[in-house]
């Protein structure tokens, strides 16, 4: 490749990357409906510019909540190295409250049938996988019970997000209250009896479901 | 009053009774786009009768959720009774769970507005108080941990219903599954530290609410 070439890649990418900020922003402070031309004036790109590197709206938005997942997925992975297994599988759990509250429109967007998008599934399974290795290291550490699955912690923390986006956001403290009560619910119980039903595998909640 | 016009309120009433049961009936098998007609037929009445009752179909769909509620008020009120204060609040719990994944789309209908509806606010305010006392006795029995309000159930509960929806209908156990999560949850811990966060009251959920 020539230094040209080299160049123009690399201008490419900044321009992409700027793009994708600057949507991010936008949506984070007025919501998906914030016009294409905007964010490209604000990216300080030209329309033919966004539009090469996303054909549509629709496009953009999935590669901002693709980026977001691989942002969480990064975050995770450093987690993996921390000396408490189980603060390390919480602290990733708060974060990822955070994230959803902070980009609230994005990941209200998100429903099972996003699951199966091609830009979305590859980032949603990072998460995942980060978050069952957190889950599979707390275990070992005996800071959560053993019969809690990757997705259990999923579903529970889902419940609080719900409960941020109720009141969360008026209300300090809250989301650390549910991610408190969520911790308890995963407390070791010597010799209490196991959680009913089966543990749910990713495949239960993803793609295919027509309703 | 007349004897004929008790028997003309008598029959007003069980038209009413039966339009409820049949909507009831209808948007439990196949949603609320089920047409007033439809309704009207299946309950054995005219139109006339049904818009007599409920001007519009909105005001039907709000008196079946209403109906609702008071149907688990009444649930709950028995179990104030209850020997295991402990077991009733969870029982109660399940029973709300298990009613609102039954009555899916018409509980997918109410948002925070709803909770400020003529029709709906004395209801739930209803199921509210029930679950107040619930949660009271429960803790007076040291069942359940001494900082979770009803509130926190409710929110908590949220989330179980979110489980439920979201892969509960497929999977038996689900259900009970987060509610074995929930309940170990709101489990009493000597000498832990107290839930972060101020517990919310139900002003914070209900009402008003812009957005």
């Amino acid at each position: 490749m020539s230094v040209e070439d080299r160049e123009l890649r690399a201008d490419a990418r900044r321009n992409r990357q700027r793009l994708l900020e600057a949507a991010q922003t936008l949506f984070r402070e007025r919501g998906l409906e914030v016009g294409v031309a905007e964010i490209a004036e604000a990216a300080g790109v030209g329309r033919g510019t966004l539009f090469r590197n996303f054909a549509s709206k629709e496009d953009l938005i999935e590669a901002v909540v693709a980026k977001r997942m691989y942002d969480a997925a990064a975050y995770g992975e450093q987690l993996l190295h921390a000396e408490d297994p189980g603060e390390a599988l919480f602290d990733f759990m708060a974060q990822m409250v955070g994230r959803q509250q902070l980009d609230r429109a994005l990941f209200e967007a998100i429903d099972e049938t996003w699951l199966s998008k091609e830009v979305i599934r590859p980032a949603h399974a990072a998460v995942f996988g980060i978050l069952e290795q957190l889950t599979t290291r707390a275990q070992a550490a005996g800071a959560i019970r053993d019969d809690v699955s990757a997705v259990d912690v999923m579903m529970m923390f889902k419940g609080a997000c719900l409960a941020a986006t109720t009141y969360g956001r008026e209300e300090p403290g809250a989301i650390e209250r549910y991610l408190d009560l969520i911790r308890a619910s995963f407390r070791p119980v010597a010799g209490g009896p196991p959680l009913r039903g089966r543990s749910p595998t990713l495949g239960d909640l993803g793609g295919g479901r027509s309703d």
